[in-house]
């Protein structure tokens, strides 16, 4: 059956250890401090020999890249998910000569102190993202966030739409508009690890905690502060909010689930549902997904990172 | 093969609507409340004709249990999830004849002001609980408290343990000691709905949004303070703190997975590591269970209630 | 604040490692067999003074329940999760003073052949239950189901139920019935560990895989087999076909979520449904859980253990 | 601080209704068969104006392709997961002057028969896929395959691999090889929709069902045959198997992680362990993603869309 006079090839190939779960302690005396990483690493390179013959020759063991991943995290600290990122994704691509490429994906758990300098609480709300990709001349680094959750419970009106004969939504004019972030945003940096000393976005190293909470600042202030019309407005006013305040940012991607909440109809009952009871509902759910970047830039991130 | 000369009788049952998602806003003028609740229903009775007949004239739907709680969110509000449930369990008990017990359980997700008055997050720390039981005579409230992870990244050893010959485990004088808290804590309170004028913890109605609050800043507060050689100790101690201090409840019991967190052995690669590299590890975990209660008082909350 | 005149004593408690994730190979020559368990020890006795003073001078280390968890595979196979269970309770309850009770749960994941004799694929289908606990003078044998999903496309009503004012459900006369079984059935069997010759159900050991296979079957036929007029009636006759039919069970509890099927209404495209279009809805959903004992037996089985 | 003289512009978007849960039950007699779909709809246009002002003229409702999934499933039955999508992709480019292309994502859940012709059992073991995009004038057909967990307990090597400083894994030389499948393939169809007449792989259209389980068939008949010296060359025998024997199928993408099965050291108890007791483990996993592709065929299948 099988027909081996009809060639067939390796295409695009990554390979690497997926979520080492690394927590990095700093005692600053009494006071401790909590870096707690997720580390995905991928890589890519001169490896159709193992894909054909099995010969690993060319493949440095997963194993060895999550000790990487520890040893790095005592050598060099954790400063921040992509600055942590860098180290990695330069050491393979420059210790390895059949390695081209590294892709590293982060996410961090925040923890929040309870009381004294070494007791804390996992902070829960949302999930930070970092992806850091070399390929031994240019660098790549998207950053982001999922879980976080948020609702208006007014400034949310749905109308004016197409209509077929499928239609039986009644326009709404009030409505509760909540969805679960999910977003990833590209920085314009794409060279140097921090030793160059260029002026521009493209070679100065951003600076990643601040850059992280000031999006994430501007994407809930611009969830917040638009008045909607429909998620795709929100999604967009989100996006621009960030590209139009963080010169660092060329590019924003968000997948907006529509966490819908449906007024229940309390008339059987002999009630008036005056917009203050509502069901959760969990599926089906409007899905709105979109890119938004700066004039003059190229999109590069790819459609299906934010959501599956 | 089948002997229909073997009776076989029916045990205890319940049944009703699980986890009906009931979002309630509050709009007081323009700054808005949130109460977002996970509400199940199970109720017991006269059941014995729908299991051996299926007759269900004794039988209040499922989908009738769902709609009271949507219709009882408009009519009563949601004060706090207990006070929810203990509408909802009186007016299940008192209106059907067929129905002798109800048990409410609810969970309830937090949220956050981004900004302005109608904008939230999801808070998603923790998830706090109530169950609220009713036999047409007495009462009995249990809350809780699940999801949350804390962390101690100092002050917890580990040592003088019995030993075998499965023992490998080497003694710990200063580790990390990590738990997702489950707790569940019940109050001495059992009659009245805040109607009485009772003088004692038995029959006024607790404050149940500041006892909440309370009793979870005392668990935390023991967690964090408590110097600890096991979590054994640790877990008594956030129980006993809860009960010293707060008249209304009587009883806790603790659900406490050892999330490990173990030092990673950096020395094959020629590092010291000095309490700095921790792998965060999933499976398997040590747990520790416990009810700690009041001198006098009767324990009541079952074993499996905390954790399955 | 803390009031330590008020003394706070210690109840029930228990401890040990959970989710041990074992997988046992036997290899009869080229035919290999697995055994996959995640497997839970929770070990009681004289703890008070862990509890109080943090002297771990009785408590085996949680980390020695795993490494004997894997000594034990090696030692003695794993014939059924039961008869290791049964291993495990009686090593730790004999050969540790402190310890006066040891509760085994175990989880099994099933494999069958995809070719030959060491290719296999995950059965995914169910997970099989198992929890034995041994007090130094008597056993208590408990096995289950979990995670299998049946449906029923017709032979289902729901009608002349009790009505409120807050009834909406229109009678139903064919329904689809779909539900997760979640079950445990409790063995008769109460003494010896294999070794005893008694000619009854309460001191012979069951054969527990004939028992779980046969078990499975009768609960499987009795829910395609009864026409039903409520997910109560079918829950019964699973419960009683098992006792009726397997002389080693005494009592059986399920807890089985309706998993609702809505008729989708089509009408506003001019189209008619006739029982070929449902929406699966995730929650609310009805819950129906019920104990089911053979005459004379007492009830054992928690009412929290299948179902939170 | 915002600078509107910086222009943003939007970038690759869509949106429509996500997990449309359908259940399609087919009455042949006392014989039903069923179809149980989640349908994700996710539609691209002329939708600028809905991300920049909220004028939601060009938009159908997300609630409108959820109607259209139920509609369509009384109207044209659900013969494949693949022909079902076809249906929608095409009605709601053809149908819609602002809606450019379409992509219909389905997951589909298998069933077993119990017994007689009305009652199921949910199969668990993998999940069925398939996606279908139109643009109005091309088609793109891609099928797999999730959740299938398989399972070699020999012929698995893995030695001979590049070291570095941070390697510290010994040579294996016969282990367990276990993975998860996740699976896309991209057939060659690109036109026509059943009423064409090609008698070649381009024009045809497949035929859906049997090419699933054939492909199936030869991924797992892969998997178990290929003598193992790294899982990448297990993929690629994957991928090469389905690509030499169907020719249907132009490209083929797997995402394998290598669920770690570590032998136990059983030495500190005084056993040796003959390759018999694994402990499994959960994270960090390896993760091997490949393509692989009939030679003279464009790759198409996104990295990023069978692993995050």
């Amino acid at each position: 059956m099988t027909d081996p006079s009809r060639p067939v090839l390796l295409g695009q190939n990554q390979y690497g250890k997926a979520e080492t779960r690394v927590v990095r302690i700093t005692r600053d005396g009494a006071t401790h401090h909590i870096k707690d990483l997720n580390v995905s690493v991928a890589l890519s390179g001169d490896m159709d020999e193992v894909h054909y013959s099995g010969s690993n020759a060319h493949v440095l063991p997963t194993d060895t890249t999550k000790n990487t991943v520890y040893a790095f995290a005592k050598e060099y600290g954790i400063d921040s998910a992509e600055q942590f990122g860098i180290h990695l994704a330069r050491h393979f691509v420059t210790s390895q000569p059949s390695i081209h490429r590294a892709r590293i994906r982060i996410a961090e758990y925040g923890w929040e102190r309870i009381a004294g300098g070494h007791s804390f609480a996992r902070q829960g709300r949302e999930t930070r993202l970092a992806q850091i990709t070399y390929d031994g001349s240019s660098w790549e680094a998207v950053s982001g966030i999922e879980d976080l959750v948020v609702m208006n419970t007014t400034d949310s009106e749905f109308w004016g739409y197409a209509k077929d004969k499928y239609t039986t939504l009644p326009e709404a004019y009030d409505r509760i508009l909540a969805t679960e972030v999910s977003g990833r945003w590209r920085f314009g940096w794409t060279g140097g690890d921090g030793s160059g000393d260029g002026g521009d976005g493209m070679t100065t190293v951003p600076d990643w905690e601040t850059s992280y909470e000031e999006t994430k600042r501007h994407l809930l202030t611009a969830f917040a502060d638009t008045y909607s019309l429909s998620l795709q407005q929100t999604l967009y006013r989100m996006g621009a909010r960030i590209i139009e305040n963080r010169a660092e940012i060329d590019e924003v991607r968000f997948s907006l689930p529509n966490k819908h909440h449906f007024l229940v109809d309390l008339a059987p009952f002999g009630l008036k549902n005056d917009n203050e009871v509502y069901f959760a509902a969990d599926r089906p759910y409007g899905l709105i997904e979109a890119t938004v970047l700066r004039d003059g830039c190229e999109p590069r991130i790819p459609v299906d990172l934010t959501h599956l």
